[in-house]
């Protein structure tokens, strides 16, 4: 059984990132893998990934994710599906009380994203996305410098990328790369880091302006494989991106202020899983700093998630929507740099979306 | 007097860049500084500048540039002076068979710089832009693994900048602030760098097309004071430029390939004199990367310049013309970045300029 305090989590699916995310879960104290739903595979099968994953014995093995979402003792869902999927089962979760923690990117658009915003906000549900950097100690350390006036000044650019050399199997067959399932591709998976890494610099204000920039790939459906695109605050202050399936594995920040720079190596997922480091300089003076970690960044987030919801659940908290907003804003880039992809690169306005 | 196999370099002007080069031309061991002429000093502050800077007490004091050139005892001519004037001051020096070192940029457009090509041509004159960090023995260690297949891969995309934050008495009255001398802003002095680095990353070769980015800034009389653009090869290869007089110092290059990943983080200027560091990463492995010069970047350009210079002093040899071809194609897309600012930020045809 699980501790009382402990918030109960239904996974969806049997794939690797479920078992990365459910070992999170064993590992956050006051978070436990109530239940998992497959809809590809057999009830057999479900219990031996259960049991292989160390999965605690009490959890529930549905048949289907409406018997999970029916579940009276599971608290939240994590939904690692395609993001065609999301719109409707995160609004079906929201409707049963289930609050939402839901792969990125969030949906197909942010038209869609809106209807789970409603059922969130209708239903008093907490919303996060599972992007696990964020999470990471190292990032407040790093959000610290970003907002330092006297070390790091007013920022002025922030260059990130993501990319890795997916396999050639990955490029014919991952949902990443199939129009019907998560038709962003590359932008809405690597992309999605790098937008938020230009929005955590820039203190999650949203850009007036984002622009693609020309040399992006396409594949034969017409699913992004690598492209970048600019930001812009319109006071001097700009971002670009670069993601990319096609390209060795790199995940980097450089911003830069008028007075320090900032440079991180591994952003999105460290080199080391429970130490981190990242280095910034001034004129005159270059340091490395390290965070530690005992426990992996994936778990932080659980964590995290789990305590909110647990302010909801035992002294009737509000959720926090930062974390809806923040995906909402990263969703809104996601859709611009879309758009400008499909108009001959054109300049997107994004300010008041 | 200087050793007959030594290369007699006269400088124009007492400036702090004269400084630095005329003290790499001492620690070059086949060269000298033989003369020196300034516009804006007298016979006396320019003798007082050649003891303090050590220069032999052979080197003779010009009252005028023309009288410099004329003097049989100068092979070569390094040419710190604003870039509207140097395609005068170039030509004629060409005209008058010194060979030509000449500070980036090296002229306001690639139809200046085509006469300055014109006269080298025409007189058998070696000619370089004065950019350093290209002599760099790490350089020739960066290329090496660009250019690894096994290593790097192909290039996929190359991101460089370099910035610092100019004072308030640099952004009022410096040359690279006002029209009538270095009119290119920081595109043509801090951009040049990246704009190298990228061409290093690709073999040289011209991309295709060239796209200003948003975001510029400019000061009252027009002059970019911090700007990006996206370098288009049309193969799925790009590279983002960004320089800027605005932000805190940075100079860095990250170029990533299909199997690896360069990272450079003081390309222009190496944290130290003597030794310099890059790193790679491919999938596996991260590897720290040192090469060590005895003598400073500066006195390598020299070095290689007054090599080059000998050969066709002393053997007949033709010019190298690898560098004015550098040059040439730096100075394109220079054109072709201010072409785009100019123009709405569209995007501008380079192949075959």
């Amino acid at each position: 059984m699980a501790d009382d305090s402990q918030i109960r989590i239904g996974v969806l699916s049997c794939t690797n990132i479920v078992r990365k995310v459910s070992r999170a879960i064993n590992l956050a104290p006051n978070a436990t893998v109530a239940a998992i739903a497959s809809i590809s595979n057999s009830i057999e099968e479900m219990k031996s990934f259960a049991a292989s994953n160390n999965f605690p014995p009490t959890a529930k093995i549905h048949g289907s994710y409406e018997s999970l979402l029916e579940d009276p003792d599971v608290d939240a869902v994590y939904f690692p599906i395609p993001a065609s999927l999301h719109v409707d089962w995160a609004v079906r979760a929201a409707q049963k009380g289930k609050h939402i923690l839901l792969d990125k990117p969030v949906a197909l658009s942010v038209y869609e994203f809106d209807q789970i915003v409603e059922a969130c906000e209708a239903n008093g549900i907490q919303f996060m996305d599972g992007t696990q950097w964020i999470h990471n100690p190292r990032t407040a350390k790093i959000k610290e410098f970003l907002t330092d006036p006297a070390s790091f000044g007013q920022l002025k650019t922030v260059q990130s990328c993501f990319s890795f050399a997916a396999n050639e199997n990955f490029l014919k067959k991952d949902i990443r790369v199939k129009p019907g399932l998560d038709g962003l591709g590359a932008l809405g998976d690597a992309g999605w880091y790098t937008i938020q890494a230009s929005l955590l610099a820039n203190s999650f204000r949203l850009p007036k302006t984002v622009t693609a920039l020309p040399g992006h790939v396409l594949n034969d459906a017409g699913i992004v494989l690598s492209c970048g695109a600019l930001l812009d605050w319109e006071e001097g202050v700009t971002a670009t991106i670069y993601c990319s399936f096609l390209a060795n594995v790199t995940m980097e920040i450089t911003a830069i202020g008028t007075k320090g720079t900032l440079r991180v190596h591994d952003f999105v997922i460290p080199f080391q899983e429970t130490e981190a480091s990242f280095t910034t300089s001034t004129t005159d003076c270059l340091s490395e700093h390290k965070t530690m970690n005992e426990i992996p960044q994936e778990a932080c987030m659980v964590i995290e998630f789990a305590r909110l919801v647990g302010e909801i659940k035992s002294r009737g908290a509000k959720p926090d929507g930062f974390w809806l907003s923040f995906s909402r804003k990263t969703q809104v880039i996601v859709d611009a740099v879309k758009e400008s992809l499909d108009n001959n690169l054109e300049r997107v306005l994004v300010s008041g979306r």
